[in-house]
């Protein structure tokens, strides 16, 4: 054992503390939530308590802030509501990485008790539950990004945009797991373990926002926060039928929020929400917005929420160029299904569908790959060998691959990254629809894929392209797999490349069925409320046919 | 001679070219325009050209463009005047690089006679004559930064912000000297020679954007387009009695304006104006902020200019956090002298006034400092080899105490940086004046000194610390140095360092007698409406007395 005693007993001592907080609120009937595809929400019923479990059955935020303004619930039933199922949707996922439960119930109390002496709510979110990556600072609780070696360093303050939603009323249950280092698409790391998707153990739920989307699929959340520097927002929301928003960089305020590759200000993380509805989406952007975080993030822009954007997309037709393959990984036959669905009701509903191009997106992609180690994978080391743990095998390989630079060539990389985003936006502007309209968002795939197996998830390039770019993305779920409908995998069809081949091996109608196909709008940078506008029309349209 | 043949012949051939397009333009009085410090634009008057002398006496350029809406001048006389008073200052003091008086008198006409035929002016800059620093690109002429390898490698197209200044009217006269490598307080390089103060050619112009300053106290431009990474508009803007603003990064447009070290984007350059007074500045920058420039450039921040930001300052108490030193060089006399009285009219007035603790100036300029050359002076020496043209001395200081950096130290520098940002941010925010109100702006010196001799000028850090912190900053001329009420240099003050012996020995109010002292104001990140607003109600408390 040796050096190996140090880190394994940190685990063990974080873990049990984890567990000790979990423990009043364990279950003892896991034998009877199986795996399901169908209704997922399902499997984490609170059977013992109703009202839980009509508390945590309702996904929209607005509704439930109505519910505890009527006076039909209390904070504290909402708190202790989501913990029950939140437990519960750990004990089947593998989800928690921190609880602070009775900080949730004490500050639950104080609301129901301003509540009660003043009539008045203490804000737009009061009373609603929220829940964060292991990487916001929540006061006295580790960010521990998945490395063992940052446990027990306790933040000494909130993170802003948690104190911002606490001064809306939120309250903070408890903090959800992520892979180590953050820098991938799964979730699972030696400090945590893995978590796994919460309609079968045996598939990934996407990361790195994997334990927030496993916890809001499973409705042990009502409201998540995560970060995006490749699709760690996005894809997790995809495979999770959730809504998911990487908004462009320093929108949403990224004060309190340490990171992997910190100081890599050049294509940054973004942090972003993640909920069961599009409509909390809007509500909580709108709010964050208009608390002006800018004047209290350095880095954060000074946009407040547009209204009238948001609105007027919504009230004439929209241009959307659609996205169909990117030319290196083909997309499985239900996604492209799905989008060619929504875009033959987008053009029957009067709006202007055109195909987009996407020939410049692989270098896009590549280019943005090289930003995560382009100091040769120092950080990570440095992260890595704190606690002397063992590397999961994808930061392995990032290091393995991991080229040094020298900063002159760093500030090449830049050079080009910046004429890849002036080209691209010359690109957009210089797009015209049938009628003469340029584009509004653009629709595409969020992942070539639905659900698949644990370590086997390798492509990202169609959420990568837009942190490359800074574009706000969002994903929305609009269909399922059907495999009565969804075609069978062509035996004729010779894939491009070694990526294509793997992703084209993967497909299978008949263990995918039933598992959530989600689509991502795109919008220009900063243009968050469009795209939240789009995507309402879009759903709207959507819905009608369901 | 060998390989020194080909840089001097590239030499030769740009200044001869340059030569050329100003021959038609030349007096010959020369030995009639001496050095003097009072009126200085009395050194470049037009003799021969009553009305041409008149055009150009009108400081202000909204005021100028309602001569040409009334038809007191057509927009080729206004060219004709500036490009006559532009050579003229050129004369004394080598302040051009490249000329394009024949395209700027085509455009002229063409605006003459599309006014004539549709009695409406092009835009709100119709017929405006604007210069630009030798590094926007300007379709058909090099963009030399000051190197001469260069050289002959002509734009293809405009700078978006010319394309800009163009659509909404104005008319591009010529470009103007820096120096070499861009990254140095005065003007000098081995293409172009130095450019002298208007004053005094004993005396540097500041710089980088030297040839702008001076050919604006000359009147030999009316509106001039300069960058900043370190003080390079602000310190020619001040020492030559200008209006100068260094807006934060990516507020002006810089698609299309090529720099030293690009893809250094973690400090980066500000793009902003210089004029000859404060309603041109606030005009100009209007138009450019409501021309929506984010629609063209990736990088640039979607904020349209904020009327009401801008007019509310101007009806209400300031509060106004004062600098008087920054604890590493002590300002002279004069500078501190201006500084008290208008600091004591303020609060005469009704405004508030603070002063202001600068403890943490110190290590951000260090740290601004370490940008320049990360990357080991790399940048640097490549463009300088690429002609094999000799070094001017401060750049070959700056590649002798470049470090190199490991793209993780870059990043770690990044993260202090943005923990500086971070908690100069807290600090503003906590900071409270008597009647209880937050600082609105700040004001302090903008150099510790005014107008000097050539290569003497060596501390920039009333400048820098706003390029790290990424703030607004505008100077102001509010006075001249005044030898009868400066007190001389007390012989009982001993120097901090070496840098402030150094500041302290240049002192001497008889010759300085009559140079401009100017102050900067600054704001909160993007707060250029609030810093331009404030500088208004600044202004008029001091004209009342003078």
């Amino acid at each position: 054992m040796g050096s190996d005693a140090k880190w394994m007993q940190i685990v063990e001592e974080k873990r049990s503390l984890r567990d000790k907080a979990l423990e009043p609120y364990l279950v003892s009937d896991m034998d009877q939530r199986l795996p399901r595809v169908h209704n997922v929400q399902d499997r984490s019923c609170v059977r013992d308590d109703p009202v839980a479990q009509e508390i945590t059955d309702i996904d929209n935020v607005p509704k439930l802030v109505e519910r505890l303004r009527s006076g039909d619930y209390t904070a504290e039933q909402v708190t202790r509501a989501y913990i029950r199922r939140a437990v519960i949707a750990h004990q089947l996922t593998n989800a928690i990485t921190e609880a602070v439960f009775e900080d949730a119930l004490r500050q639950a109390r104080q609301l129901d008790s301003s509540f009660k002496e003043s009539g008045k709510l203490k804000g737009p979110l009061h009373g609603v539950p929220v829940t964060v990556k292991d990487q916001f600072n929540v006061q006295g609780t580790d960010s521990t990004l998945g490395y063992i070696g940052r446990s027990f360093r306790p933040a000494e303050e909130d993170a802003l945009i948690v104190r911002i939603l606490k001064e809306l009323g939120a309250v903070v249950l408890l903090k959800t797991n992520l892979p180590q280092s953050i820098l991938w698409a799964e979730t699972e790391n030696p400090l945590w373990g893995r978590t796994d998707n919460p309609r079968d153990p045996e598939l990934t739920p996407g990361g790195s926002t994997g334990g927030e989307a496993a916890l809001l699929a499973l409705h042990g959340s009502i409201f998540g926060l995560g970060t995006d520097i490749g699709g760690s927002i996005r894809i997790p929301g995809a495979l999770n039928g959730l809504y998911a928003l990487k908004p462009s960089s320093n929108r949403y305020p990224a004060a309190g929020v340490p990171g992997s590759t910190e100081g890599q200000e050049n294509a940054p993380s973004s942090v972003g929400p993640l909920a069961r509805d599009l409509e909390s989406l809007c509500y909580v952007s709108r709010l964050i917005a208009n608390s002006a975080p800018w004047e209290y993030d350095a880095k954060c822009a000074p946009l407040p929420w547009d209204e009238k954007v948001f609105e007027d997309i919504q009230t004439r037709p929209l241009v959307v160029g659609l996205i169909l393959d990117d030319g290196v990984v083909r997309i499985h036959p239900p996604v492209e299904r799905a989008l060619r669905e929504i875009a033959a009701k987008l053009t029957q509903d009067g709006h202007e569908v055109i195909l987009w191009d996407t020939s410049d997106h692989h270098s896009c992609v590549q280019l943005m790959g090289q930003y995560y180690t382009a100091d040769g994978g120092e950080d990570l080391r440095r992260d890595i060998s704190a606690a002397g743990e063992p590397m999961i095998p994808h930061v392995q390989a990032l290091i393995d691959r991991a080229e040094t630079k020298s900063v002159y060539d760093y500030w090449q990389m830049n050079r080009t990254k910046t004429s890849m985003q002036q080209a691209y936006l010359a690109k957009w502007n210089a797009v015209r629809s049938p009628r003469g309209k340029q584009v509004d968002v653009l629709l595409g795939p969020t992942v070539p894929h639905t659900a698949i197996r644990h370590r086997a998830l390798k492509y990202a390039g169609y959420t990568r392209i837009w942190n490359l770019l800074d574009y706000p993305a969002l994903v929305i779920p609009v269909d399922i797999v059907r495999k009565d409908i969804d075609r069978r995998r062509e035996s004729g069809y010779s894939p491009r490349n070694a990526l294509d081949t793997w992703n084209w091996d993967l497909y299978d109608p008949d263990t995918m069925d039933g598992h959530p196909v989600s689509l991502q709008i795109i919008g220009k940078r900063f243009n968050e409320e469009k795209v939240l506008g789009a995507a309402t029309v879009i759903e709207r349209i959507c819905k009608v046919d369901k």
